[in-house]
C-alpha cells in the first residue's frame, strides 16, 4: 500500500526523507502523511517525524497515529523470514 | 522513568528482552509492560514486541499504545544532540 501520502523511509540521506514529509504539507497540501519503515529503517522513520514535528513544522503537525506489524516472506533460500514495519502518522494540527 | 513493568531495549542478546517480557507477563503477572528504546535499538524495541506479540504470548497480549518522542542533551564536546525515543505498551487481551 503506497500512496503519495506515504513517505517509505530507507537508505537514501536522511534530509531526502525530512524534506519530502515537509513538501507534501506545504506545496501540497496534504492533511495527513504516513511516514513508513521495515527493520532497521524503523529508528530512522521515528528520527525523520521527531524532526519535522519539532523543527521544520513545529506547533504545525503532530503524531495522530503509530502502528506496528510484521511481514512474512519466503528469503532467496526459501526461509521463512519476519521482518517488522512501522507506520506512524502525521496530521496538520 | 524506569519501574519494574519496563524493559529497555538496548545491545544485549536479542533474546533476552523477549524473555524480560515474558516473565513480566506470566510468573510476575503483570498487566502491561512498556517495551522503551532510545536512537537505533527504536527498531529493536518493534521487534521485540512483535515476536512476543506473534510467537511467544500469541492472542495473550496486544499492543495498547505506542508513543515516540525526543530526549536533548550535550555531549562531551558540549554540542547539543537530539536522540528519538519509543515507549510501546503491551497489554493483556
Amino acid at each position: 500500500m503506497e500512496d503519495d501520502n506515504s513517505i517509505f523511509v530507507g537508505e537514501k540521506p536522511f534530509m531526502n526523507y525530512v524534506t519530502g514529509v515537509v513538501i507534501q504539507f506545504t506545496t501540497k497540501d496534504a492533511k495527513e502523511v504516513i511516514v513508513r519503515a521495515r527493520g532497521k529503517f524503523i529508528s530512522r522513520a521515528v528520527d525523520v517525524v521527531e524532526v519535522v514535528r519539532n523543527r521544520f513544522l513545529k506547533d504545525q503537525v503532530e503524531v495522530k497515529d503509530i502502528s506496528i506489524s510484521s511481514e512474512e516472506f519466503q528469503n532467496k533460500e526459501g526461509k521463512d523470514v519476519r521482518v517488522s514495519t512501522i507506520d506512524i502518522v502525521l496530521g496538520k494540527v
